[in-house]
C-alpha cells in the first residue's frame, strides 16, 4: 500500500495559518448626513484574503486606499439597501477597477432596482471595461444563502427599515481538527498525511493498525460568524439568524433623547443595539452609523450601550478587527 | 425738483463691499486614478455671495462642507465633461441637499447625456425632494453664454479631450464707478444720490448747475475675469478667450516626462499650460488635475511650469484664491 492510499480521503491542501484570517475593516461609519468626522457606512470583510465588500457609500474607493486593501481581491459588493449613503460609492470605484485594469467578475448583491439604476452609469462611464459587472438581486424578505464557498457562506438578515433592506451573516466554513503533536511524534506521521488526518481520516500505520481520527486530533475551533446590520429599527426578530456571533455589527444612529425619532425613521438607539446583542447572546458589538448630531458626543452612545451589554464600542473610520481570534 | 429727482437716471441700490467679493475655493484638484493626497476635480467660484460649483467629483459634499460654504447658496452646477472623476459627487451632493431641506432651483449646466444619465437617480433616491433640478443641456463645440445676471456672465470654452468638453469662463459684472470723496465734500452730495452717481449719473446742484460725472468719478476697477479650462491637451485655439484673464485654471496633469503620453489621452502638461498663459497673457496661473504618479513631487510640475511662466501655484484642497484684488 502507497503512503497517498493510506489516507481515507482525497487529499485537500490544509489552508495556511496566514491565510485562516477573518477580519474586518471600516471604511465608513456615518449616517446619511455627511460630516468631516466620518465617511458614510462601508466595510470590507477578509476572508482568507478574499475581499467582500458591504454597502458602498461615498468615498469607499477612498477608504479603501487607505485601509490598503487590495482592489484585485474584490469580488462580491453587498448593498444592504438603496438609500444613497450605502451605495453612491460604486460609480467611483467601479470606474478606478476598470481604469487599473481589473479583470474577472465582480457581483453587485442588491436590491433589484440596483441594476437598473447604475447599470446604465457603469455602461456610459466605464466603456473599456476590462472586468463583467453583474447584479445579483436579493429579496429583503426573508433570510436566504447569497453566496458560498468553501471558504465562507454568506446569507441575509432581513431588516426593518423605510425600504426593502437586509443585513449580512458571513459564517466561516468549518475549519480542520487540530493534529496533536506528541500523536505525531508518537505514531511517526508523515508530514504528506497530515493535511487529510486533520480534515478526519484515520491513520493506518505501516503495519496495517487504523488509528482512530479522534485519538489524532483535537476538535476544530468553531467557525467564527459575523452579523451586519444596518439600517434597521429595534427588531427581535433578527435574533434566531444572530445568536452567538463573535461579532455583531448593528446600527446606532441615535442616543435616548432621540428613541421616538429613531422608531419614527426606522433606526435604533444605541441602548437598543445593545438589547438585541444581549438578547443574542453575541460575543462582542460594534456600533456605527452615527447620525451627524452626535459628531461632538459620540461616547454618548457608548456609555447608553454599555448599561446594556458590556463588550461594546464604536466603530471608527478605518479600524480592523480580527473577528476570529 | 426733488431731490430723487435731480439725479438723472433710476435708482439702483450699490453693492456693498463685502458683497463684491469672487473667490475661487478648490475643493479637489486630483485627476482620475484616486489618491489620498487629493479629492477629484470640484470648485465652487463664489461671486457676490452666490456660490457656483465647476465640476463634481466624488466627495465633492466633503470638500464643500471642509470650505464652510453654504448649500442655500448653491444654485448653479457646471459639468466640463461627462468623465466620471468630474460628475461622481452629484448624487450625493444632491441627496444632502434634499435631506437639508434645500428650496428654490437647481440647475445643472452639462453635456445632454447627463440628464439621461443622472435623472433616474435623483428621481429614485431624492423622491421627497423639496427643489427642482433643471439640467441645461450645453454644446462644448462653440463658445456661449450659459449664464448671466447683475453680478457675472459665464460662457463655455470648447476644449480638447477626448470625449466633448468645455471649460467656463466668469466674467463679473462691470462694478460702479469711484466717487471721488473730495467732490462729494465739494460739493456736499447727499448720502441717497452718491450710489446713482457711481453708476454714471450727473449731479445737480441744488441751484440747477450740472456736475458731469467724470468730474465726480474716477474708472470703475476693469471687470475680474477667471477661466476654468480642464481636461484639455494643449489646445491654444482657448487663447483668444481667456486673454488678459486675472486668473487661469489650467490642467497640469503630467510633467515632461509624460507629454506624449498627454497628448495620447488629450492632457496637458504643467509646461504647456504655462505657455499658454504666456499667449494669453493672462495675470496668474493656477495648475491642477495633477495625475497620482506626482503625488510624491507635484513640484516637478511647479518647477517647469514656472520656466515658461513666473506667476503660477499648484492648486491644492481647501485654498481659497480672491479673484478680484
Amino acid at each position: 500500500m502507497t503512503a497517498a492510499l493510506m489516507c481515507s480521503r482525497h487529499f485537500l491542501p490544509t489552508i495556511p495559518r496566514e491565510m485562516a484570517r477573518f477580519e474586518l475593516n471600516i471604511l465608513g461609519c456615518g449616517a446619511a448626513t455627511p460630516t468631516l468626522r466620518h465617511l458614510p457606512t462601508t466595510q470590507v470583510v477578509n476572508v482568507r484574503d478574499k475581499l467582500f465588500m458591504i454597502d458602498c457609500g461615498e468615498g469607499a474607493q477612498i477608504g479603501f486606499r487607505r485601509a490598503h486593501l487590495k482592489l484585485n481581491r474584490l469580488g462580491h459588493i453587498f448593498i444592504s439597501h438603496l438609500h444613497g449613503d450605502h451605495c453612491f460609492g460604486l460609480p467611483g470605484l467601479l470606474s478606478t477597477m476598470a481604469l487599473s485594469g481589473h479583470t474577472g467578475e465582480l457581483v453587485i448583491h442588491a436590491h433589484p432596482d440596483a441594476e437598473q439604476l447604475f447599470r446604465p452609469l457603469f455602461d456610459y462611464f466605464c466603456r473599456e471595461n476590462p472586468f463583467d459587472i453583474r447584479f445579483n438581486a436579493i429579496s429583503p424578505s426573508s433570510s436566504e444563502v447569497i453566496y458560498s464557498d468553501r471558504s465562507v457562506t454568506i446569507s441575509t438578515i432581513p431588516l426593518k427599515h423605510r425600504i426593502p433592506t437586509c443585513g449580512f451573516l458571513f459564517e466561516e466554513a468549518q475549519s480542520d481538527r487540530h493534529l496533536r503533536g506528541d500523536m505525531v511524534e508518537f505514531y511517526n506521521i508523515p508530514t504528506y498525511m497530515r493535511a487529510a488526518i486533520k480534515q478526519g481520516d484515520d491513520f493506518i500505520t505501516p503495519d496495517g493498525q487504523t488509528i482512530p481520527n479522534a485519538h489524532l486530533t483535537l476538535p476544530a475551533t468553531p467557525p467564527a460568524r459575523y452579523a451586519y446590520c444596518s439600517d434597521t429599527m429595534y427588531n427581535e426578530r433578527i435574533i434566531p439568524l444572530i445568536e452567538g456571533a463573535d461579532l455583531l455589527y448593528h446600527e446606532a444612529t441615535f442616543a435616548d433623547d432621540n428613541e421616538a425619532w429613531a422608531s419614527r425613521t426606522f433606526h435604533s438607539t444605541a441602548r437598543q443595539a445593545a438589547r438585541i446583542a444581549t438578547k443574542a447572546g453575541v460575543k462582542s458589538l460594534l456600533l456605527g452609523h452615527f447620525s451627524a448630531r452626535y459628531d461632538k458626543n459620540e461616547e454618548i452612545l457608548l456609555q447608553q450601550a454599555r448599561e446594556e451589554y458590556a463588550n461594546v464600542q464604536l466603530a471608527r473610520e478605518n479600524m480592523q478587527i480580527v473577528i476570529k481570534k
